[in-house]
C-alpha cells in the first residue's frame, strides 16, 4: 500500500502544493493559489507611504494560502488522506517577520500596523544597502572567519543586514520584536506550534555558524549599540533540511483533512529544496534554478573560499557536504525587459501571425543564428552582479552595434551573456578548488527556452540534466517530508535514500556542439576582459553614472 | 530686372535643382526626381551578382535627372529664362566613372557591361578596405608629405583606394580606360563639353596637392606596378569652387530651355557646397550637414595637422583658407536603426494614437528626461568611426541599461553619443591648434529634430546658427554659380561677395542650457574613457568580435 507526502512551495507571489508518492517521487496532483495582497510596494494597506526599495508582505496571505492549498489537495481524495505521512514546506529567503512573544507577527499589533519596520520583509526588500556595507566592511576590517563562507561581502537581500535596519532605523520595532522568524519556520510554526528555526536559512541569511558561534555577539554590537542581542531575537532550536519540526496539531490537522501528529520538515530555501528533486545525491553537482533570476546550488566534500559566491554552509544541501550558493540577478527579468522594451513592432506583428508568444518568436529567429555572426557581446548586468562581483551597482553593457543589426541577434547576446555569467560563476568555483563534475537545471525557463540549455552547454562545454519535474522546489520539499516522516513511517532513512527513490531529471541531456564551443571560447573570453573592466574597478563608469543619475 | 541661377544637388538617391533670385538667395522653385536605378546592389542589371561590397550606379541616371529637374524648372516659367545666368552642381563623392578616349563610361561598352569593376562607383563602394590599408602604411612608411593633409589615415570611400582597386583587381578595366571622371566633372562635361576636374574633389579624396605634385607617381608605384600612371587617367584642368567650367553647349540649352552659353560652375562636393549657402565669409566657423551621416566642414586660416581628419584642402571651403573636413557616419542612419529595429509595439501604438511618426513621438519623450538621469552611455559606432579614429571596424556600445530602463532613455542616449562624438572632433581640431569660433548646422536632421540641436548645443556648451534653407546644397550650388556668372552678369566677383548676399541662418540660434553644461561635462569625461579604450587599442574587442564573424 502507498504512502505519500505532501510539499508545498512558497514563491515570491504564489504557493504551490504538490502531492507526492514516496516509491517513485510520482506527482500526483498539484493546487496553487496566489497571495490576496501579493508583493506589498508603494504603500502599506492602511496608507503609510513606502520608500522605492521596500518590499513587504503579509503574513496571513501566507498561512492563508497554506491551508487552502492543502485542503484542496486533499480534499479531492487521490489518495486515502490517511496515507499521507509527512509535510515539508520551502519559502523565499530571507523573508521575515517581526513577532511577539506570542508569535503574533507585530504589524496585527496597534501601534505598529503603519510602521513599515514592523512588517514582514521579502527576500527583495532593498532598503539595507547601507548596512550592508557598514557589515562588510566591518567583516573585513575584524578579519572575521566568517568571511569566507559569504564570499567576503555581506548581501542587502540577507536578513543580517535587514535586521540592523530594523535596529538602527526603527529602535521601536527592534525593542518590541521578540522574536524574527523567517517566514518558512513561521509557517512551521503555524502546523506543529513549535518556534525552531531552519539551520540553512540562518547559515546563508545570517551567515551563522552555530558550531563556530559567529558572527559573534561583540561583531553585531561593533555594528550598532544594542545590535549585539540579536541572537535573544533569533530564538528557535537549529534544524536541518529533513529535520522533524514536530507534529501537526490536531486542530490544523482537522482543517486540512490530514491525520494529526504526521511530522513537518523543517523549512528548507525554495532554491535550495529543488536539489534532491533532480535525484542529486553525490557531491559536486552545480544545479542551476533558473527563473526570474539564476540560483547557483553545488555541494562539495571540503570547504574552499570562493570569491564573490553568495554563501557557503556546512549541511546547506547534502548532509556532511559544504553547499555553496551563488547567483545571476537577472535571467527571465532580462528577457522580459528585452521582450517588454526592445522587440520592434514589425517582430510583435509576425509572432502574432504565427500565433506564437513574442519571446517565442524572438527565441526560433536566435535560435537561426550562428554563434558569434552577429559581432555582439553583452554583460548581463541589468540587475546588478550577484556573482562573483556580488556588486549591485553594476549595469547592463552591450556593444557591436552594427546599423544591420536585428533584434534577434541581439536577443541572442542577451541570452549568451547570461551563460557567459554563469561560466564566470563555474570557473571561479574549479580555479578556487571546489570541482564541478555534473551540471543541472531546473525551474520554469528550463522547460520553457530549450535555446537558452542549449547556449549554456555550448558555453559551458558541459552535458547538461535538465529536471524531469516542472515543480523541483515543491517536490524537493516533498522529498525532505519523506525523509522527516523516516523509513518505518514509509518514508526514508535518509536524503540520499530518498532523493534516489524520488528525484528525477529528463531522459534527454543537453549535449554541447563542438563546432560551436570554440567560438564560444573566444567570446567568453572577450566577455571576461569586459567583465573585469567594468567589474573590478578599471573603469567604474556603471558606479559613477548611477551617482550622477542622483 | 532680376537676374537667377540654378544649383543642383546630386544626392545618393536624387537629384534636386533650385532656382535662386540672385540678389536675396531667395529659392524661388525646386524640382527633384529619383535615379531610375538608385544604388546598384547584389547584382548588376545583367544578373551579374555583386559583392556586399560594392555600391553602383549608372551614370545615364545622373544625366536624365539633371535634364528632367532643370527642364521641368524652367519650364514652368518662374522667372523668364533669359535671366537665368548660371548653373552650379554638386554630387556625393568620390562617385566616379571609368570612361573611354571619347568620354563613354566603360560600363556602356561591349565586353565591360558584366564588369563590376567597369561601372560608376558610389561614395559608399566599400570594397578598397584592403587597398586603403596598404595605402595608408605605404604612406606613412614612406612619410610621405601629405599624410597631415588626410588625418594619417586614407579612407576606403576615396578615390584614390577605389583607383587602386581597379588597377590590382580588375587590369582589363584599367588598360581601358582613358579617364576616371568623377560624377561631378562627368556632368559638367554633359553640360559644357569640357573635360575639367573640381579641384576640391581631387583635394579630398585623391589627397592631391597640384602646387606639391603629390601624391606622386613614385608612391603610387610602389603601392602597385603601372598605377604610377594614375595621374595619365585623371585628365583635366584643376577648377577651384565657382570658376567656370564653360558655357552651355547650344544644343543641350536648347533641350533645357536655358540661354547658351551660360557658365557651369566647376563641380563641388554636396557635403562642402553648403558652407557658403548659410552665409559664412569667415574661417573660424564650423558646419555640420546633419543627414543620414555628420559631415563637418571648417576653414583656417592655417594649416595644422589634426589626427583622425577626414581631409584638409587649400581653398577647399573658402578661398586663401584651408578647407577641412572630418565626419560622423551615422547620424540620422543610426537613429533610423533605432526606429526599426528598437522600438517596441507599444510605443508605436502610442505614437500612432498621438498621430506621430515614431521617432517625433519618441522625441518628445526624450526632451522631458533629464541629462543623465538615465545612467545610459553610448559609442555612436554604428557604422564604425570617421572621425576622429577613422576606423570601420569599431561598433556600437551602450551601458547602464538596468530594468527599469525605457525605450525613449536609449534614444536619448543614442542622441547624445553622437554629441559626444561631435565633441571629440572639435576639441581635436582645437587642441591641435585649429580655432572654432563658430558652429552652424544645416541638412535634414538640422530642420527635423531640434532636440539633437539641444542636446549638441548642450554637450558642445556652444550656440549654433541654422541653415534657414532647407536645401543649402543645392543653395550652395547656385551661388558658386553666381560666382562663375561674374558681377558683370548679375552674379558676384567672389564667394565672399556672394554668401554674404544670398546665404542665411535661421533668426534664432540654439543656445545652451548653463545647468545641463555641467552634467554632459561629467558625461563626455566618461565617453572619452570608453572612446579612448575600445577605439585607441587598449581593448580592440570590437574589431576581433568582426573578425570572429567572417
Amino acid at each position: 500500500m502507498g504512502k505519500y507526502v505532501l510539499g508545498v512551495d512558497f514563491g515570491t507571489l504564489s504557493g504551490r502544493a504538490v502531492l507526492v508518492d514516496t516509491a517513485t517521487g510520482a506527482v500526483l496532483g498539484q493546487e496553487a493559489e496566489n497571495y490576496r495582497s501579493g508583493v506589498i510596494t508603494g504603500a502599506l494597506p492602511d496608507g503609510t507611504p513606502l520608500p522605492d526599495t521596500f518590499a513587504l508582505a503579509d503574513p496571513a496571505d501566507y498561512t492563508e494560502v497554506l491551508e487552502h492549498v492543502i485542503t484542496r489537495l486533499v480534499a479531492r481524495n487521490i489518495v486515502p488522506a490517511e496515507d499521507i505521512i509527512g509535510i515539508g514546506l520551502d519559502v523565499t529567503c530571507s523573508t521575515f517577520i517581526p513577532t511577539d512573544e506570542a508569535g503574533i507577527p507585530l504589524s496585527k499589533k496597534t501601534g505598529f500596523a503603519g510602521n513599515p519596520q514592523a512588517h514582514m520583509k521579502m527576500w527583495k526588500h532593498h532598503h539595507a544597502e547601507k548596512q550592508a556595507e557598514k557589515l562588510t566592511a566591518l567583516m573585513n576590517e575584524r578579519g572575521e572567519s566568517f568571511r569566507e563562507r559569504c564570499g567576503g561581502i555581506i548581501n542587502a537581500e540577507w536578513m543580517l543586514p535587514k535586521l540592523l535596519e530594523i535596529c538602527e532605523e526603527a529602535p521601536e520595532v527592534w525593542q518590541a520584536a521578540a522574536n524574527f522568524e523567517e517566514a518558512g519556520d513561521y509557517l512551521v510554526r503555524h502546523l506543529t506550534g513549535k518556534t525552531v528555526r531552519s539551520q540553512v536559512m540562518m547559515g546563508y541569511k545570517m551567515v551563522e555558524d552555530p558550531e563556530e558561534h559567529t558572527p559573534d555577539e561583540a561583531f553585531l554590537e561593533a555594528a550598532h549599540p544594542g545590535f549585539g542581542a540579536a541572537y535573544e531575537k533569533l530564538k528557535g532550536t537549529r534544524l536541518l533540511p529533513g529535520a522533524s519540526a514536530g507534529g501537526l496539531l490536531p486542530e490544523i490537522a482537522d482543517r486540512l483533512g490530514l491525520p494529526a501528529g504526521i511530522p513537518a520538515a523543517a523549512a528548507n530555501i525554495d532554491a535550495h529544496v529543488a536539489y534532491p528533486a533532480l535525484g542529486i545525491t553525490e557531491p559536486g553537482a552545480a544545479l542551476m534554478i533558473l527563473g526570474t533570476s539564476c540560483c547557483l546550488i553545488l555541494a562539495a566534500e571540503e570547504e574552499r573560499p570562493v570569491p564573490g559566491i553568495f554563501g557557503a554552509v556546512k549541511d546547506g544541501v547534502l548532509p556532511g557536504c559544504i553547499g555553496y550558493e551563488a547567483g545571476q540577478s537577472a535571467v527571465g527579468d532580462l528577457f522580459e525587459w528585452f521582450e517588454k522594451n526592445a522587440v520592434p513592432a514589425y517582430a510583435e506583428r509576425e509572432a502574432a501571425e504565427k500565433g506564437q508568444s513574442v519571446l517565442a518568436y524572438m527565441t526560433d529567429l536566435a535560435a537561426e543564428l550562428k554563434p558569434g555572426a552577429s559581432g555582439l557581446l553583452a554583460l548581463d548586468w541589468w540587475n546588478g552582479n550577484r556573482s562573483v562581483l556580488s556588486d549591485v551597482n553594476l549595469s547592463g553593457m552591450i556593444l557591436g552595434m552594427t546599423l544591420k543589426t536585428r533584434p534577434e541577434e541581439i536577443f541572442r547576446a542577451l541570452i549568451e551573456s547570461v551563460a557567459f555569467g554563469m561560466r564566470k560563476i563555474l570557473d571561479t568555483f574549479e580555479t578556487s578548488g571546489v570541482p564541478v563534475r555534473a551540471l543541472y537545471a531546473c525551474g520554469g525557463i528550463s522547460k520553457k527556452n530549450r535555446l537558452l540549455l542549449q547556449i549554456y552547454a555550448d558555453v559551458l562545454n558541459r552535458e547538461i540534466l535538465v529536471g524531469e519535474s516542472d515543480q523541483c522546489s515543491a517536490l524537493g520539499s516533498a522529498i525532505f517530508a519523506a525523509v522527516a516522516a523516516g523509513e518505518a513511517a514509509g518514508g526514508y532513512r535518509d536524503l540520499k535514500a530518498a532523493a534516489s527513490a524520488m528525484g528525477h531529471t529528463e531522459p534527454e541531456t543537453v549535449k554541447p556542439d563542438a563546432a560551436v564551443v570554440t567560438v564560444y571560447e573566444k567570446m567568453y573570453r572577450e566577455y571576461e576582459l569586459l567583465h573585469d573592466y567594468f567589474g573590478r574597478g578599471e573603469n567604474d563608469v556603471m558606479k559613477r553614472l548611477i551617482e550622477l543619475r542622483h
